[in-house]
Order: C-alpha cells, then structure tokens, then sequence
C-alpha cells in the first residue's frame, strides 16, 4: 500500500482530505502542526478525527509560530466576527498566517522523505479561502516544482513528489457532502477560531461562519455546532 | 535602509552571510531556528554573532524536528566521524535533514512578510554541501517561485521576493577570507555536530573537518579551534 502524509488540523476540510485519502487507497500518516494557535482545541479533534478514520499514525509537531508574528491567530489580534462573505472575499483577512502553507507543506516534505512517500495530501481551498494566497493551484504546483529539486528523493529521480488538494474546487456544501459520503464524523471535527472559554464554538469568527452555511446548504445538521 | 532576513544558524557560513548583507546596507533582522539539533550551542552562538555584527533584532523559533525524525542531527543516529572530502562527496550524509531549508526558508519567508521585506540572506553554499539537494542554485530559484505566488505582497505585486546566496560558489577558505575581511569575529561562530561535554568542538565530524581545512586553506587561525 502507497503512504502518503496528511496534514491533519483537526478542521473539517483537513478530515475529508483524510477521508479521501483513504478511500484512494493509501496508508495515510497524518500530521499536525502545533504553531502556537489559539485554537488549541483543533489539535484534540485531530487525534481524535485520525483515529476514526483509519490513519496508519497521526503525529505532532510542535513549532512557536509566535516569534514571528503577523497574524490574529498566533498573535494579539482581535479576530474579526460576523463578517458577510463579501467582506471576507474582500481582502486577506487578519487571520492569514504569514507563509504558513509554506511551512506546513515543508514539514509534511520532510516527514514524506523520512517516511519514503512521495504523496502529500492537503486541505487547501480556493474558493472559501479566496484571500489566501497559499490556498491556489499555483502555489500547490510551485511546491511540488520546490520538492523536486530540495529533496534527496527527488535528486536521485526516485520520487515526483505530489500535493494532493483534493477539495481545491469544492464549495464549502461540497467539502460536507463529501465527507458524508466518506464516513467523516463531523462531531469530531474543529472549525472556531476563537471558542468561548468553556470549549463551545463562538459561532461568528469566519470559520465559524463559513462552516454554518456549509452544512446549511449542503442540508445537513452539524453535531458540532454551538447550542442556540 | 531596505529590511532582510538573516537565517543565522550561529556557524561559520551564515555569520559571514550576515556581515554581506551588512556590508550590502541592509538593516538586518536575524532569525535562528531551534529544530532540536543536538548542537545547542550553536544557538547561544547565534546571539552573539548577530549583536556583534550589527543585527537589527534576532529571533529564536522553536520547532521540534524530532517528531518527523530522519537525521543524525536530530534523531537517534551517529555522527559520521574522520570522514575524507571524498567521502563526504559522495552521497548525502546521515546528517542530512529532511526538507531542512525548505523549512527554514519557509519560517524566513514568514518573518519577511511580517516585517514587510522582500530579500532573504542565507548561508547556502555549493561546494562544501554538494550532497544536500536543498543547498544548491535550482533549489533557490524554485524557492523564489514559491515565494511570488505564497504571499500577500508576492500576489499584491508589491515584492518578487530574493533569496540571496552570496557564499553559494565560495570555497571554505574563501568563506574565511571573506569573514576576515569583513570583520567577523571567527571566535564567536560554531560548526561542530557532536561537541564533547565540556563544550569543545570534537574536530571530527563534517564539519569540524572541512571548517578546520577551510582556515588552514585561508592561512588563518581559528580562535575556535580544538586545543591539541
């Protein structure tokens, strides 16, 4: 069986991408990255979502993002609420991490080259995310012109490394039909940039947003969502 | 002044690489890497070279590298010793780490975003790491294509961001000369992988061999040497 690295946030897009990759019959290695976010939570649910969903290993890494600062997810930022989708379309929001694709899909490279896998799946959207630069087709294909030169695997012509964005065209109501297809439990899934100190969903933040009108259009009810 | 990012390990390339891009005009902000590497020292290294040149800041990012495993440098593996230039030439050596500078340049990239910069300084050279993929020409230039298309200001049209290499085809000797000539203090910098514990350079593993060669090379001494 091919393995593949998964990079896993424990969010709703990062667990179809998982499903998928599954059900496309690779030994999936998932990995999560610890940068320092406030939503430490989805770092649980990505335990949790790996375990449901048959992954060979799920592996943390720990990285303190915060040193080099620039977003309201790592730093003292107020992350915005209730924004209309035109206003998040608008421009890259606060919560866009500096390069932050960048470094997760070059920690995915080095655990794929430790592991001999030349396959890395990723959740990245470009609709949803249409202000972030590092969620676009281009930039999958730039890092897998990247990891063909940077890697020993790649020097010796053994790997093309391939990034897999298998939800890269979905609408949000797509990435959930989706993964009720493929079994996703989504109860065990984190979208909350900002959760209420009791661990509930703060139903505002973009994330929370965009994941409410997902399963509204999609017509299905989210386990997840925060009471009334 | 035009800002940069100085990846400074606190070793002998990337103190020189930071006095060019001094010596260049830029103001210069130093970034250091905590990944786990057994040689800590290098890090403590890494401040004092970058107050002694002249660094705007310097910043230390955690990231444990351990969890993905994969070189002797962070895993459980020995450091090759007494190896010859043949030797190290002639495959990439245990103390490769997977998709290092991929990384390294990734957090760089990250930081230069935040600080609003576009040039990025890094120690790579050529010739004395002809075995790691990620320390050559076509590695840099597809990292700056990577770069263009990863951020807001790549996107926004604002920077084509650089990576500038300007130890890429020097020698080591050359790497000392040019230290020499613009002022490093060689007694602040660390090369050594496998330190005795007293702290003494072990004057064995790779890089002890070829800093050792390099001044030697040069015709001058290294204040950081091993005692007989």
């Amino acid at each position: 069986m091919r393995r593949c690295v998964v990079l896993l946030s424990g969010g709703l897009d990062s667990a179809v991408t998982l499903a998928a990759a599954r059900a496309s019959g690779y030994e999936a290695h998932a990995l999560s990255v610890d940068y320092g976010q406030r939503h430490a939570r989805e770092l649980d649910s990505a335990a949790r979502v790996a375990a449901q969903l048959g992954a060979k290993s799920h592996r943390t890494v720990a990285l303190d993002l915060r040193a080099i600062g620039g977003s309201a997810l790592t730093a003292a930022t107020a992350v915005p609420k209730d924004r209309t989708a035109e206003q998040m379309a608008a421009a890259i929001p606060p919560t866009y991490v500096p390069a932050r694709n960048t470094i997760l899909l070059g920690l995915a490279l080095g655990y794929a080259e430790t592991l001999g896998a030349s396959d890395l799946f990723f959740g990245a959207n470009a609709l949803d995310y249409a202000g972030y630069p590092d969620c676009r087709p281009e930039f999958l294909r730039a890092f897998e012109n990247l990891a063909s030169v940077a890697t020993k695997a790649g020097v010796e012509g053994r790997s093309r490394f391939r990034v897999h964005a298998p939800l890269m065209r979905f609408t949000k109501a797509e990435v959930v039909r989706e993964g009720g297809r493929l079994g996703v439990d989504f109860g065990l899934t984190w979208s909350c940039y900002d959760p209420a100190p009791g661990g509930t969903p703060c139903g505002r933040c973009d994330a929370c947003v965009l994941r409410a009108a997902g399963f509204a259009e999609a017509g299905v009810a989210d386990p997840a969502a925060p009471g009334p």
